[in-house]
């Protein structure tokens, strides 16, 4: 962390973006998928890697993070934003014949230990759409505490 | 509000997150009715109660909210953010025969006074998906003012 | 920028959140449209014009935005969060003849030199619902930088 005193006031920076960039319709897969959020737009702080899709705490505090997404109706879609492997905020969309997109996305406020990882989990038998930037995540600290 | 002058640098943690978790689908209602997101995912600074919930905005400042839903397909849906009675930004949805749910959310920058309420409104008639930890709502202290 | 020394941290304040306001359906028109988010809700620091539609970063940070919109079914929607004429996140929906509307958006952390600009672009024959606070553009200065 290359951070600097400004001023008076120390405040490390942590932030990023990143896009979901795999050439299309992305699943359904057999098992549970970390999405590897590729193409990046942001990365303060090199917390976040865009090889593992995992953001990884690399000081205590609280942080934001959000994902939104894009999904054909073909087959359902079932995002999770996860934290050292519990469940913490969802979206999901049927599958359906006749309209054919959807959009969901959700967020949270997580207070992090140093290490703590964060990243969103695509369900086993579910998709989305991975291309275009139209499927992101992000995060950012908010506050070291 | 436990905060400490950390270095120079003195920034009060207000910061949270909450689920809507009663049990399923949730609504439609004959009267408006503030959602109470009970299920706690962050609560830093204990201004959102998840028993009523309504934030109250402990200190006068620059806030961020977002909140984000899913919802079936049988009876529309609108949620809106409010400020003090005030309608602030909202998200709806029609009921539809083909399609089997729709998601949606909205987000707001908002300067508080000390005491400001901020929650989020269902219209009546209307109803949301609260289980899963799909439908939430989030704020944080972006900066005191 | 009217900030001040804030005990011994400084932080300049700037944060907007605005709604399209335009009457109900907006487009589908025959080139790109930078949308104008007229109705301002927060402006602090005034770096975003509601004439416009233009955020102009007043210092160099990292900034957060966001955007959500609602569109009817009629048409297909697309937009585009820009930076200096380059997409940066997009969120789009199809047109369908049975649902009857659908919501989106999406959000970017962005590294910012003084002067960048930021707005929503609706891409050509395309459109979206502006009307009831449902569709919103808002950002932040998360740290300067």
């Amino acid at each position: 962390m290359a951070n600097q005193q400004r001023g008076f006031c120390y405040t490390p920076h942590v932030a990023f973006s990143a896009t979901l960039e795999h050439g299309g319709a992305y699943g359904p897969f057999n098992t549970d998928k970390t999405l590897v959020f590729n193409k990046l737009i942001t990365n303060i702080g090199d917390a976040y890697s865009n090889a593992t899709g995992i953001f990884v705490a690399p000081v205590a505090g609280i942080y934001y993070f959000t994902f939104f997404y894009h999904a054909g109706g073909k087959s359902k879609s079932r995002l999770i934003l996860c934290k050292d492997g519990e469940s913490i905020v969802m979206s999901s969309d049927h599958s359906t014949s006749t309209d054919g997109a959807d959009n969901g996305g959700n967020a949270a406020v997580l207070q992090l230990k140093e290490g703590d990882q964060v990243y969103v989990h695509m369900a086993k038998d579910t998709h989305v759409w991975a291309a275009e930037t139209q499927t992101s995540f992000s995060g950012f600290l908010i506050s070291p505490m």
